[in-house]
This record gives C-alpha cells, sequence and structure tokens, in this order.
C-alpha cells in the first residue's frame, strides 16, 4: 500500500513562509531563503526544465527520491492556482496530481506525463483517486500548510519530511499553527549537508 | 581558543518551553516533552546523581561531549534561580558557572567542582571570566533563551546546538523571538536518534 507522505521546506524558526504571503507572494517576505538550498541541485533544475546545478550530493539524492517514489500528488488550491502560471511545460510532476478545489473543472493534460485532476470531494477521496493513480508507488502531499495540517489533522499522513533551512524568518506562516500537541512524530532518518537538514518522521 | 557554544533543547514548532512559564513551571505546560529524549541517558542521570540509565548510543555521545568540552558555564539569572533549588549535590556542572545577575554575591562553592560565580557586569564581562576559567576548554553559554539570544545579537556565540524533539508545543517560548533575519548558521553536525534530532551550527 501506497506511503502517504508530505515534503516541506521549514525554517529553523518553524515557518514555511515568511511574512505578507498573498497571492504573487506565496512564500512570503524572505520565505525563498528556505528553499535557497535547493536552487542549485542538479535533479530539482532538470524537472524545472532549467540547466546545470550540482548533483550527486546528499541533497540531490532527496531530491531525486521524492520525485521517483511519487505515484501521485496532492496539493491544496492554491499551491495549485500559484503554480499554475509558473511550472514550466513540462510540469515538475511527470504523474497524476489531484487538485482540492471547490470548483470543477475538466482535467488538465500535460506534456510529461503530469495530468490535473480537480476533486471537489474533499481530502479523502482525494487520497483515494491518488492511491489509486499511484499504483505501488507512494503519494505526496505537496502543500501548501493548510493542506498538509488538514492530512494531519484527519490522521491520513503516514510520514512528514521536514527540509530544515538554517534560517530565522521571525513571523509568517507557521507550518504547525493550531496543529494538536497530541501529534506523535518519530525520526526516522535524518541526512545532512552544509545547507539544509532532512528529517523524516513517522506519523504514529 | 575556546568555542563558545549554547546547546538547547527545542521543540519542532521552534519553542524551548511550553506556555504559562513562571517561577516553579520553568518549562512551561508540556515542556518537558522538550527533554523526554534526555530522561533515559545514562551519562546526563549519573550527573544528576540517578542510578540506570542508557549509555553508549548517540544520545549518550552527545551528552557526554556536551559536559566534556565544558571548562566553564555561563547562565541568566532565572535559570539559576530555578536551577538552584533543583540541582543535586554535587551539581552536574562540575566546573566554573558564570551567573549572570543584578545583585553581587559572593561565589558560592559546592562540591564536585562546581563553583557559581555571579557577575554583575554583563554577557562580556562574564564570558572574559569564562573564558579564563575553561583555559583549554569550551565555554557553554546553558540558558535560557533570553541568555543565549543576548550572547547572539552581541555577536558573542561560535556555535549552536539544537537537540530537536519531535514534538508540537503550539505556544510558548519561542528560542528566536525577536532574533534578526540576519542570523547566518551553518549546519556542521547532524546526528538523529529515535527520539531527537541533534543539529549543530555554526554561527557566521
Amino acid at each position: 500500500m501506497s506511503t502517504v507522505y508530505a515534503s516541506l521546506g521549514m525554517s529553523l524558526d518553524g515557518f514555511v513562509a515568511g511574512p505578507n504571503a498573498r497571492p504573487g507572494n506565496p512564500l512570503g517576505d524572505g520565505g525563498l531563503r528556505i528553499h535557497e538550498w535547493v536552487e542549485d541541485v542538479e535533479t530539482w533544475r532538470e524537472r524545472q526544465s532549467l540547466a546545470g546545478g550540482t548533483g550527486g550530493d546528499p541533497d540531490d539524492a532527496i531530491v531525486a527520491e521524492n520525485f521517483e517514489r511519487a505515484g501521485a500528488y496532492v496539493m491544496g488550491r492554491r499551491m495549485f492556482a500559484e503554480g499554475e502560471l509558473g511550472w514550466p511545460d513540462p510540469p515538475p510532476f511527470r504523474a497524476p496530481v489531484l487538485v482540492l478545489t471547490h470548483t470543477p473543472r475538466e482535467p488538465w493534460v500535460r506534456q510529461g506525463g503530469t495530468t490535473f485532476h480537480f476533486v471537489t470531494e474533499g481530502p479523502e477521496a482525494a487520497l483515494a483517486l491518488a492511491r489509486e493513480a499511484a499504483g505501488e508507488k507512494d503519494v505526496q502531499v505537496s502543500g501548501g500548510a493548510e493542506t498538509v495540517r488538514e492530512f494531519l489533522a484527519a490522521g491520513l499522513l503516514d510520514e512528514l519530511e521536514i527540509h530544515l533551512a538554517p534560517v530565522v524568518l521571525g513571523s509568517g506562516t507557521r507550518l504547525f499553527d493550531g496543529v494538536s500537541p497530541d501529534l506523535r512524530l518519530e525520526p526516522v532518518r535524518v541526512i545532512g549537508s552544509p545547507k539544509v537538514t532532512h528529517v523524516r518522521y513517522r506519523v504514529r
């Protein structure tokens, strides 16, 4: 059965976006710093149709693993709306993407294996479709933070991987805002680089 | 020259204490969960004059290293006031402890090599005395959070080691509250266990 996992960048002080996050500034002021580590990662760049970058190091391996294990993606409508304009063709997913939304829409088939499906029946319905699409592979809950929290609260997430950036934002969107202190996480893997610390948690 | 380091437990959402921290409840509600990982560590227990525990694993090695490298300690007056009543005899430090305070007081010599010295001239003066006392060893800035932030802001800290607990507190005392986003940290070592993730940062 597919593992359902989320994989998120977070600042050392717990933020996934800086202050003033809004359409057009989805990561908020300074929020790009959370993802600085990935900018030079070869596998990431290749998926964005960008040349160059560094491969073969732990950061590259983490990104490659994340793409390889994902047989389908689930994302919130705001993340989709922000990405819709920015993702290159082909988009980086190369797999079915289930978008949580309130507005029905026909599937949007794009190059390279990415098809966006729009699901109006909520997270559990989206996850069922994602599991079906993923087959033997895993399902990634891509974000944003609110969608990840929704999956956590509903007990639908098996794993949470945090890419802990060595930056302090001070304010913004807190990943765990409103998450119950009853959440039980167990660190099952940690991989470090000079740019970021990747910690994988099993959700118990 | 001594390395000046801090070594602090923090929740995954960035708190070093839970809500309602006050004298008599210094870690706040639920704050003990941040330090759950250390409760069974043999070296820690031995320093608290407690028998038993587990040795020889990464968590034990981290605690042992922390005690071994410290030739002197600096702490804030509130941490001292809370600890004063609770530390066993001999206290766990077994080295000079420089206490930042506004109230002059004669040195307090305790068993096992721990002497508390009370410094009224501020962090830099305390650090100079700690360096002198530490000799070839390092200086640990023990806390609390406010004292660590004071040392960070003054550029007096070389290293920050976070023991990242897999717990969510939701509210309380944030380690990086008010710390400038200009702080530059570089992860230089990461060691994981099923209970906690130890990340050491160089302060640049």
